[in-house]
This record gives structure tokens, sequence and C-alpha cells, in this order.
């Protein structure tokens, strides 16, 4: 599938429209016993659940979308459902919304890899909630920590790198896939990559497709730091997360903003996602070969190798 | 005491006439047989006096206002007073100003500490000045290094992050306690924390009020580097800025000129400032019990251990 | 030589002429049996040898330009010979042109020197091809590698932070002389070290015209990594070249360009080039002392130094 400048333009007007649209008017499928943003395994599409902590000032969301949480149909649905249901104003709860929300993941070895491109790239309605969720993070009163101990490559890693801080266990695999797979970490990760590690180190990685463990991704600032064991990671997420929780929601929220205004413009991000878009046709030659060395998406050796070893890169290539 | 939006239209017109009026219209205290920007314990309010180096070229300031050299009423004005001798064409001495200007503490345990909120958020005038210092350190021609070895927290920490660089001994302790007292690290503060940590650790630290010792400061990049003694610590600095003090003004004019480039706009500098006054009202709901605790800002346990536990954070909020 | 703020101005329009011009007019001296980006020692003025590594995808090119690979009028013009022969259509062969080049040195001891500043600051031809040559680094869709084990100082470094990233050897030494010569690493060179180091670093290295070792650099971001021995440089600079190049050269583009639109303004790129020309007079007091010191540009102690001792320094200010 092709898409015209028409098209293009349309894509990014919808864009906005996604990310101004008062979310009262969207449909909720959420329990209605529960707050607006807690999950159970039968809310949704059951990818995400959720435990309130701190009196309901931290919310810890655990990922659970076997094999290999694909941010795919089921789990982008739930997630951006989850993410409109903390916009300020959008539900009439009057119970406060979680200060601070932690991504964390039921399945060992993976955190959140990375969408199926034709799933995405071939629908308007995904395409515009996988943008929008990232803008999501970056723009909500929230303070989202990312827990991760497993995979978060590809769009997970785009997802992780936009949370305001993450911090690694000892089966943390971090890193972009899109370059070898023809196309590019887009939609504010390549943004996000460059000032956690600076052009030079995010054109290294990015470039050559590499992934990285938890120590080399706390070295170079991929994630704030990397913990020896699983359980030191919770403890000290958790120790973090209440502490920030004590504070004031307006002093939280006027920080994230001065440090968020060191992100990318919505130009720059808007053009990421018109390369996506432009290179879709080139990147449709490698698709094939990778859902067959990966099995269709499942957690096989060649996955679990993350693109690792030149070798299976090269197999991309035969 | 709240602020319309017609006074914060105000300040921000006096802002701009703060950094741009011509500096000799200004009253001047000092000792008409020193320099301009040479201090003794008799000039202004004394908590700060000068030792000239290298011949004129590097100047040491030392601050001096006990028991925490509390950036409070006279601080504020002596520092003011002494940046404004430093503005090229602001006097009518034909001794050039020096090329580098050291910050060191006279006290130990602390470098500088916090402004008192009451005192610059319901004092116009104050305000203004504290406004108006970090912009003069981002502008000046002198290269200004701080030389911590003692707190450097809330104002305090937003002055040396706006210093060219900063060095730290093994009494240092760097952090903005703004946000666990209802406030943010604004006026440049955040921009700055951003800039040197990265948005993702600024985060971190910011958002959950911590404070870093000086070798964790050093690896992520808050200070330039550490020293483990005291000595080893003024020494490195003098020897520095010596070398810097060798070189032609004009050349260390124009590549401060070009870092600075990169600091944060105007506009975003008087966001942070916009949040500071809309926040002002939630933060003197915790500012009593904050001074309770400290005993009014002076040198006792709590005041030392810089919001560093969780209890002690809590007590702020009991 | 002084420049009025007519040439000024008129140097600034010849710059984006430069920048824009169809490669295909210019002269070419190349021997036309080889491809356009192809070296021997007989091509141009015999500074740069290139070597086709991976069926042509990755291309070593060798720097060659004794006795310090002074960038001066020959390497000057080779140089941007090189880079001009990579434009997308500046020539009609249907080789396409490597995905990555490594640019490495055949001498021991320097990677890059400077310019001699009388040759480029007095000549407009010569100028204009040292302000173009970054830019086309910044610009091409080539990946660029610099592989350094032995001197990039000066315009030497300023071409070192503008490729997309740098490895270092053992003998690597990396910094700006330029302020202590009364000059500013201007043309990109404060920016991207900046963009490396963070303003507080690059503040205190490039305002002491410090150099640093491998190690050092890799520490603060200078270059991406550091390796002990010349040999595991570079194997592990052509492991990453040949990966990189296995990958689509759309995705590769992309992710540059993404990654590119973090680098400075081209009016900042302006700003920093205009106070190079304004502070040339006060360089001309200088330049005769480092020309005498160093022996007309000749590796003998004084240049072998890198002014990494005061005591050389201060030879340039008796």
């Amino acid at each position: 599938m092709m898409f015209s400048i028409t098209q293009l333009f349309l894509f990014v007007l919808s864009l906005k429209f996604v990310q101004s649209t008062p979310l009262a008017q969207r449909s909720t499928s959420y329990n209605q016993t529960l707050l607006p943003w807690e999950r159970t395994s039968s809310t949704g599409y059951g990818t995400l659940t959720t435990q309130v902590q701190d009196n309901g000032a931290v919310l810890r969301v655990t990922i659970n979308n076997p094999p290999i949480n694909l941010y795919g149909v089921k789990l982008l649905n739930d997630m951006s459902q989850f993410l409109n249901s903390l916009v300020p104003g959008s539900t009439n709860v009057s119970t406060p919304a979680p200060k601070v929300v932690i991504f964390a993941s039921a399945l060992p070895g993976f955190w959140m890899s990375t969408t199926n491109p034709y799933d995405t790239a071939t629908s308007n309605a995904l395409f515009n909630l996988a943008v929008a969720a990232p803008a999501l993070l970056r723009t909500l009163p929230t303070i989202f920590i990312a827990e991760i101990d497993g995979r978060a490559t590809g769009s997970g890693n785009e997802f992780l790198v936009q949370c305001d801080m993450g911090f690694a266990g000892p089966d943390a695999i971090v890193g972009s896939l899109e370059v070898a797979i023809g196309g590019l970490e887009g939609n504010g990760g390549i943004q996000y990559v460059v000032r956690r590690l600076g052009m030079a180190r995010a054109a290294e990685y990015l470039l050559s497709s590499a992934s990285l463990d938890a120590e080399t991704a706390a070295e170079v600032g991929w994630v704030n730091r990397a913990y020896k064991t699983s359980q030191q990671l919770t403890t000290s997420v958790n120790a973090l997360a209440s502490r920030i929780a004590l504070f004031d929601a307006g002093a939280l929220n006027a920080t994230k903003t001065g440090i968020r205004a060191n992100g990318p413009s919505s130009d720059q991000v808007a053009a990421d996602i018109a390369s996506i878009l432009r290179l879709f046709p080139e990147e449709q030659v490698l698709l094939p070969k990778w859902l067959t060395l990966s099995q269709n998406l499942t957690a096989n050796e060649f996955t679990l190798g993350a693109l690792r070893s030149v070798g299976e890169v090269e197999k991309l290539y035969q």
C-alpha cells in the first residue's frame, strides 16, 4: 500500500485532531466499578492490568500481551484507551488521577516489542493511535516511569524513551531495529534518543540498529540507571515513585512542562513521521523476511537475538 | 499574596527593564578606593569578599552569609551589585574587569542556599534582582566558575548551574528542593539542569527533589568534576582560571557567546518564571512548615539533611 | 587584512552559493578510470587515498599530508573535491556512492591538524572551501566515521566533531587550540562540541584550549569510544561500518536527517563564522609567535605538545 501526498496531509491534520478532540466523546469499555484508569485482565483486550499503590497516587501498569508484548492491535488499543483516561477533564470521577504511572511487564524477556508495521502503516486508525500515544506521554501531567527488565525494541523503545524516565533490570535490552528493517525510529524516537545519548552516540546505535544491555544503556544515558537484580529494580522504582507522589501535583506538572519544553518541536516529529510513510514501500521488501525469520513475531531464537549479531542481520538481506 | 495577570505582565516588562537599564544610573555603595568589583567585609552588606589573583585577571569571590549562606535580602543585594559592576561600560575605571570570576564559600557545609520565598515572591524589587542575577551570569563576558564544597540547593543550585562551569569538593551537595516545597526550579534552573543532565535524569532528580553528593553530581554532569579533597578542588580551579585568564578577552567572549546560544530562550525562562508566580499560592501552604522544621532557615538537622531522606520529606506533608 | 561589513555580507551570500551550486559544473581532476570518489596518491594534491571495502558500500579514506596533516591549501582542496564527489547527482556514474566513509590517517601522531589561519582568513576561495566542508559532512546522505589515532586539533577537531561519529585509538588527542591563539572554534565546531559534551564541559575545554587524551575524550563524549590498541580501533570501526552498510540507504539517510535536525541552525553557524572574521585582527598579534614556536607548523616539540602545558601556552603570550 502507498500513501499519496494528500493522504499524508489528511493524516497530519487527523493527528492534530486526535490529540485535541475532547476525550469525553470517546467510547470507553472499562468496567464501571473501576476507576477510569484501572484495568483488570477482563477490561479492553486484557493486555494491561493495574495495581494501585500509595493510596492511588501511584499506579503500576503491567503489560501482558504474550508471547512478546507485541505493540500490535490489542496492546495499542488498550494503551491508547488507558493514556486517554488520564487526560484531565476526560472523565467525571472526582478521584484525582495518579500522579505517577509505572510501566512494567508480566513477561520475562520482554518489556514492549515493536509494532507489526503492516498493521500500523496500512490502517489509518491504528497509525493515528500509534502516533498519539507518545504525544500523550509527553504532554500529560502524569509522571511516567518505564521499569524495564526485558526487550524494549522498535516501537517499544520509542515508548520507553518518551516516558519521563526509565530504569533497567538485568534482563533489559534496549534499541531500535527500524533501520535494519528499512525504516526509522520515527514518531519522536530518534529525537528522544538524541536527547538521551547525544547526536554521535545516537548515530552509532540507531544507524547500526544495535541493541544494548542494561549496563551499557545506563552508561550512555539510554536509561537513567541499571540495577543488578530485578528486585532492586522494582524496589527502587517504587521508592522513587512514592517520593515523587508525595509532592504537589502543580509543582510536578510545572516541572515536567519545563523539562519537556526541550523535546522536539511538533514540526520535527511530523517530519520524522512523514519519513516513515515515505520509506514504507522500501520496507515492504524486507518485512516478509522479517516475519518469516521471527516465525510471525514470536519469541523464537531470531526474535530473542534482537539483531545483536551481524549473522542475524545478514539473514534479513539474503 | 496573589498576582494578577496584569501584575505578571508588568513584572515581565520590568524584567526587561532591569536587564537593559544603564548600570551607571544605579546607586553604588562600594568603597571608592577599591575597584568597582572589589569587596571587603565592610562593603554592601558584607556577604561577599573578593581576592585578586593573576594580576587582576582572576577574581575569587567568597560568599559569607552565616549561618547557611541564605540567598536572601542581603546576599541577593550584594550579589546583584557585584554582577552589575562587571557590566562593560558600567563604570568609568580604566582597569579591565576580571576575565574569570570564581565563586567560593567561607562557610563549611554551605555554598549557597535557597532564597526565602516569602522575601522574593512578595517584594517586586527583590524578585527582579533574583531574576536578573542568573541573566547576568549567562550574558556577561566574564567566565564564571562555581567552586562548591557545601550545599548548593534551591536558588543556590539555580545560580550554580547557570555559571559557565562548576567543580565540586568532597562536601558538596547539589540539588533542587523546590518541588518538595510546592514550587519549581524556575528562572533558568530547570533549563540548565536539563542541559547538564539530559531530560530523563533531570526529571528523576528535579521531580523527586533529590540532592546529590559530589561524586554522583560529576557522574551525571551536574558539575564538571569532583575532587577528593577541598585543597585539590581549590588548586585545580585556580589553575584552570589562571590558564583561561591568559587568553584574549575577545576570544573568550566569542566562545562563551557561541556556547550560550544553546541556552534556553528568554521566552522559555519567562514561562518558567510565570509558573513560579502561578504556584506561589499553593506553595504558601507548605512554607510555614518548612520554616518551622528548619528553625527559620538555620543550620539545624532538617536543613543539613537537604531533604535526602523520605522521612524528612514526609514531615513537610504531615 | 580586515573585512568590511559588506565583505562579510558578500561572504555569507557566497556561502549559500557554494553549498547549493550544481556540483557538475565544478572542475574535476580525478583519474577517469577511478570512480568519482576514489583517490590515489596521484589524484589532486595526493593528500587523500581511498580503499574500497564491502563491495563499495564502505570507503576508507586515508589522510596523508606530512608532516602534520595540516588542513591547509592542499588537503582542503582535496577534501573539498572528495566531499563534493559524494553529492547526489553530481556525477553521471551509475555506481552508487558509498554508504559509509571512514576517515583515517597515514601519519603517526596526527589525524588532522588545524588550518594555517593566514591561508584561510586571507583568501576568500579557501575560506569558502573551509566553511563548505563541514556543511557537507552535516548534509550529505553518506555516514561519516572519524577513526582517530593521533592529534585532531583546531580545524581538524571541527572536522571530527561534525562527522556523524568518532572513535579513538591510544594515540588520539582531541581539542581546540583556537582560543589560545585568539580565535574561536567556529564554523560549527563550538556548536557540535556543546552537543557532545554539554555546555559546562564544552566551556571548560574550549575556554581553556585544553586537549584531551582518548580515554578522557570518550568519558566526556567527545568521541563515541576509546580503544586500547590501534588494531582494535580499526577492526571495530570496520565492523561497525560493514554493519551500517548492510542497510537500506533511504533508512540511513532518513535517520541521519532526523539526528542532524538537532544540529545548530545555519544562522548560528553564520554567527560563529562572523566572530572568526571579527577576531582575526586580534589573532594576528599571536599568529607570528605561533608560527615561530611551531617552526612553521611542523611536528616539533611545541606542535606535539598541543598546548597541553601552561608553559607552552605562556610562550605564546611572552
